[in-house]
């Protein structure tokens, strides 16, 4: 199990109520909405920050979540991101969300994105800017 | 126009990337997420902390929302409420929602709840609790 | 109240699970969707079927929905919708959405669009071939 | 990659306009969406037909998707299901989303639901009539 400690990225996600289900919990679709916005603030803190006037897009090629404990509306989550792999075109990051205050997760999970020429939508190198930001954002060993 | 002045509660509303549509802009049905966030928020501060376990419940009947200038993400919004009508079981919410320094609000509306009994789902008179803090709370004249 | 047989466009809404609230109906919120999801397929019915290579898109100004019974998943709707308002460069619909069989609307209300030229995003006039399509759906007398 | 021919189970799911994000393209997250409609009905199907009255829920531990073509609405999509792995309290789906007439998938993936007994919400052995279910949609060989 992933540690708080590991991931050298942190943001603050705010729950709204009609991200609870049924059952009074965060329904499990929302969460990647959660990766989401936490991959989104990591790719803006590292420059990337017009992603419509961008050259490049990222593609996501698959993403998965693990539900360890549930979260429910209206706590606030604690996510925190790692770049796990770089490869010439893509990346994959660890992506962890927390109750407030916890060392162990709620849940985690990784999403991989390919950066893509917009004109073509084909593979292109991940830009060096942004290449840097991912080197300095590795997953810490335990 | 509503100025930023009437209204006597804010809170802030972080925009997410998916909450945008096509055009680069807040789709028009988040606007109302945004609002249920407040009224919510501002409940809480009320004293009705917990719906799962009250004998009450708030249902909407209306809402409303007029939109002036686009929102998009990553933008922050500074999301205000007054109490425009307290009635014997229902009350009328005028919300709006700002730019970050804006007078003039991007968006505003209403939202009408009426508080009913869980178990019969009938109007019931509004809590006390809750009615002292509708009337602490009336939208302000210019 | 609106009636059924008011409504010359119909079309059909398949709800989903997580679009029911804690509550067990349909989030309040989900109602505008269902609302936008009609409009579109009545737009695309009258051959604006592009919105992306269009030269106008239409932006909404205003909406409001009245809620009289609950919807609730698994339930299918029927949507239906008249034009009630044609200006020059702006439309105003009426919606209404039936529990399936039923005459009077569980939810009903209006939703006004602006069509603007895309380039500078000012109001323009309503093209022709969408104005007849407005024309030919008018909201009928009781 | 999965084939069409290899799934016992299928469903349509109607996209709605605001499934598509900023690039035209049905927002990652909302595929997960697809993916909870289309085990509701396979479960609907098998005659767990009322979750608010039953015994018994079922929690996502584990999804993930991979995406190998991009979806946009207005789209409809062919959603096929099987179920991979049958445990005492757990099952592991396989769900695959096709553009209409494909035989290889949009995307693919998997989700692992734990039966939970809704008391204490700990594991409890899949009901018998769930069981059935599960074992006469296997997914085939190639």
């Amino acid at each position: 199990m992933i540690h708080r400690d590991q991931l050298p990225f942190f943001t603050r996600i705010d729950t709204r109520w009609n991200d609870n289900d049924m059952l009074g919990h965060i329904n499990n679709v929302v969460y990647y909405s959660y990766f989401e916005a936490t991959i989104l603030r990591f790719l803006d803190r590292g420059g990337l920050t017009d992603w419509q006037k961008s050259d490049v897009a990222a593609f996501a090629v698959e993403n998965l979540c693990r539900f360890h404990k549930p979260l429910s509306y209206p706590e606030i989550i604690d996510a925190g991101l790692a770049v796990e792999h770089i490869g010439t075109s893509s990346v994959r990051y660890r992506i962890a969300l927390f109750r407030q205050g916890d060392t162990t997760p709620a849940a985690d999970g990784h999403w991989v994105h390919v950066f893509v020429d917009k004109t073509d939508e084909r593979p292109t190198p991940i830009p060096a800017v942004i290449r840097r930001h991912f080197e300095a954002h590795a997953l810490s060993p335990r």
